[in-house]
């Protein structure tokens, strides 16, 4: 059986281990404090604490992308090992990947599942049940590898696995998932939202789910995506305005037409939870 | 027992003769098309067709504003019956109620509650089970006026009853609901979103649930808000044209700080729904 290490042990990293324990294979988990470790002991996600990754023939890699870069540029790999990591930027990483010679396998991974918390103990070996997986590949990824990677992804239990280049990851994620961070985390900043207990709706409720973001890893997620990231906020400010202004000049007919255009698009968009 | 009477049978007016009928009321519906009246009767959401206003101790309207509006203004009641709307701006409604003497007695509701779909076939019995209802009162109102109200949104299993003044209503709805459907709205906008299938979770669901709004309704309901709405609109695009310039720029501080600032404001806020 192969030797499989999950590093570090958040919410993506604790529930991979959950949920391949869960199927079956045998995973230690690394992590750089101990508690992290414990926790997972006792819950039964791991079977001990990884002391050197080069013992492993596996190796998925759940930490931000600063230190995941820093990992594959510097890391000490088994021969041949596969390794993957789970950013939600996709180029960095695979540019510093292919950067020099390595003697290990690479795949990406953007797991598309998560909570407005954060941490092992909001891990859990259901996190990924039907989420899609997107699966990240250059010309230089070989077959067999995603094949591989695969055989893992099912283990887990993703719904739809997705293949694309790691730019086309970046420029969609930042509309499907950086730019709903950002809207979120801005939205909860109006004045009014203070007195507004009891006056919302499940609306609101979906607007601000996910405001709470860590600053820090989001930080580095924009910052490694700011092209892409950039336009969708242009794009989304200037509709914005669009709305706003025909609002306040009073033109009916300009605002209507803008809410319909919308309400066309949504109705072509596949509704996933609906 | 009183004669009760609901205007509009879409989802909010279908919804309430459900929800008052299971509890043991008898109602009669009031609609422009017989389509709508032909589907409550079958589902038992009501007992008759109504045929004259006048005949009723207590109507419910819960048609758009303008419509609302009008009926408030020259609709036919018996003396002294209990008229409440149920639209998504009060003080216009409010305005149109006490511009000159009339017979019948007024209480503004906003039931929080709604699917992203509309019509009575999205009528359910139980759509307020636990949702909030805001009853708007002025000087003029009557305490025994909120509190026969109040009998009925027991009835209809509302969860947390507010009172306010009809400014306050409008200032607040503004951000918790109003705003939300124009984000929606806007987000499904982007070129990405054509190209998304499979590259989506949850926080892309939350933010492009409601953005399929009927135009017309918003319109109205948008116009007849233009000062809050406007007020919170600025201050949302300004938000994120912060994160914009800082990402912009590479100043990871600014926008780590701006990314805090929000994640310090959510977790003052009650989660309704988590």
């Amino acid at each position: 059986m192969k030797k499989i290490a999950v590093v570090g042990l958040g919410i993506i990293g604790g529930s991979i281990c959950g949920a391949l324990t869960s199927a079956g294979y045998t995973v230690d988990g690394y992590n750089r404090s101990d508690a992290a470790i414990e926790y997972a002991l006792q819950k039964g996600y791991i079977r001990a604490k990884a002391e050197r990754l080069s013992d492993y023939d596996v190796v998925f890699i759940a930490v931000p992308p600063t230190a995941t870069i820093e990992l594959l540029r510097n890391g000490e790999f088994k021969n041949g090992a596969l390794v993957a990591d789970i950013c939600g930027v996709k180029s960095v990483v695979e540019a510093a990947v292919y950067e020099r010679e390595r003697n290990y396998r690479y795949v990406g991974l953007h797991p598309m599942a998560g909570k407005e918390t954060s941490g092992i103990t909001s891990a859990s070996p259901n996190l990924f049940k039907n989420a899609n997986l997107i699966i990240t590949r250059s010309d230089k990824t070989l077959e067999t590898d995603v094949a591989e990677i695969k055989e893992y992804a099912k283990a887990m239990r993703f719904g739809k696995l997705i293949e694309c280049t790691s730019k086309e990851h970046d420029q969609k994620i930042a509309l499907t998932s950086q730019l709903a961070h950002l809207v979120s985390n801005a939205y909860v900043k109006s004045e009014q939202v203070r007195h507004c207990d009891g006056f919302t709706g499940g609306s609101f409720q979906d607007m601000t789910r996910i405001a709470g973001v860590d600053e820090n890893m989001w930080t580095e997620l924009y910052m490694r995506n700011r092209e892409y990231i950039v336009s969708e906020l242009d794009g989304l400010i200037q509709h914005l305005a669009e709305y706003r202004d025909a609002i306040a000049s009073g033109d009916e007919s300009k605002l209507s037409e803008a809410l319909k255009a919308g309400r066309l698009i949504r109705e072509t968009i596949k509704r996933g939870n609906d």
